[in-house]
């Protein structure tokens, strides 16, 4: 039987350590194949570029830079670098945490997104930290997770979202909940020397929101976080309510 | 009583045609606020700008454009520019629809987004069309139900996403769950003057999937399709089964 290919990006660009780590770690399981962007694209959400040309530049075996966004990345390879399907997607190993709402503005689950809307098992894995950054753990259950999804699968249009907590004493993991981030919403106002204001987005984390069964509390309890993201984005539980209302 | 705040926004720039038709319709309602990228941003998702200062630029009285994307111009506006906490976010009008997956790439429901997550109801507006663009119905529409908003709420951390159908004969709305686009995920590959390959994301849409309770079918009825989208994106159905599984 042939080798399963596995295609890996990430938002941190492809010469982070956290992508080296991951991508060297699943040719245990397949046939690795990087994809991933030029540069460092975090928070650039679920972003197609549509209005802009692609380059691909092939920068080893089997590893392409492009300038664009990790969905571009998922895109281009599936449907144009790769000569096979990918039997999976993997994201990361993300310097610092994905967590509650960063779903939704996370470059790294972006990838995974979009592995997903292409009907391609897919999973983004996260280390929750900025400083001391071990990626070994991280690497060793993505392998352990990509056996597992290859044999089984995954359910409709979800993805896993993954987060490592940094430490040497990991207890196991966790099925859990998208938790909620609460910020303090700072925006730093400064003026050029040309004396024209200007701003940077601050969003300070204060704490987060949420009980045991989220992705914050299991990885501050030092076990890894495992989050099924659905892109049906519905709020099922309000349609009822608001078939009620007359506009 | 004072008059209720409104803050506009969407992706397609601060120039738009569906903008200054939404932000003039919603006078009748409040006072508004328009704070909009300073270009097109199609496609943008919800991506926040970390690395680059922002600039603001009053454009005229309440009108603000930004050097970013829809997203910095929720969070800039609440946190920086507006002195008032808006009461409403209305996103749009985008030209063409945000159906299904659109919801995760959709410049326009980011900023509808941005503002759920600051805790303000938050509605995004799409004309689903690209041609013939009429934007009085879906600016009418948007009166009502910025109306019933301000009086009534949301459901916590969701957005409606409302998609109007480009005909002069409505038949009303439907409450709709998020559909599925099957696109042909074409990629073009051209070669420049200096023949180096570079690539075009094309992905024209075949067709989509869902039944008569989705947002595309309730469009192709000429039903206003208004969804209840959620911030919180864990797939609860499929927890359960993932507890029972060893990794």
């Amino acid at each position: 039987m042939s080798k399963p290919v596995i295609l890996v990006s990430n938002d941190d660009g492809i010469d982070s350590e956290g992508i080296i780590a991951l991508a060297s770690a699943l040719k245990k399981v397949g046939e690795v194949y990087v994809v991933a962007p030029d540069r460092e694209r975090s928070a650039a959400g679920h972003s197609l570029t549509l209005h802009k040309p692609l380059r691909v530049d092939e920068v080893g075996r089997r590893w392409y830079a492009v300038n664009g966004t990790p969905t571009d990345c998922i895109n281009l390879a599936v449907n144009g670098i790769l000569r096979k399907r990918p039997n999976l997607v993997v994201s990361g190993i993300n310097k610092g945490a994905n967590l509650g709402d960063d779903v939704t503005y996370s470059g790294t689950v972006s990838a995974a997104m979009e592995g997903t809307l292409l009907d391609i098992p897919s999973f983004a894995v996260s280390l929750a930290t900025k400083r001391k950054l071990r990626f070994e753990a991280a690497a060793e259950f993505a392998v352990k997770l990509a056996r597992h999804i290859l044999r089984h699968g995954l359910p409709r249009d979800t993805l896993l979202n993954v987060n490592v907590p940094p430490t040497k004493t990991i207890k196991g993991y966790r099925i859990t909940r998208q938790g909620k981030r609460i910020y303090d919403n700072a925006i730093i106002e400064k003026v050029d020397p040309r004396g024209k204001k200007y701003y940077w987005i601050g969003g300070n984390e204060l704490k987060w929101e949420g009980e045991s069964d989220t992705d914050f509390y299991a990885v501050s309890k030092k076990y890894i976080s495992i989050t099924p993201v659905h892109l049906d984005m519905t709020n099922y539980d309000s349609i009822e309510e608001l078939k009620g209302i007359t506009i």
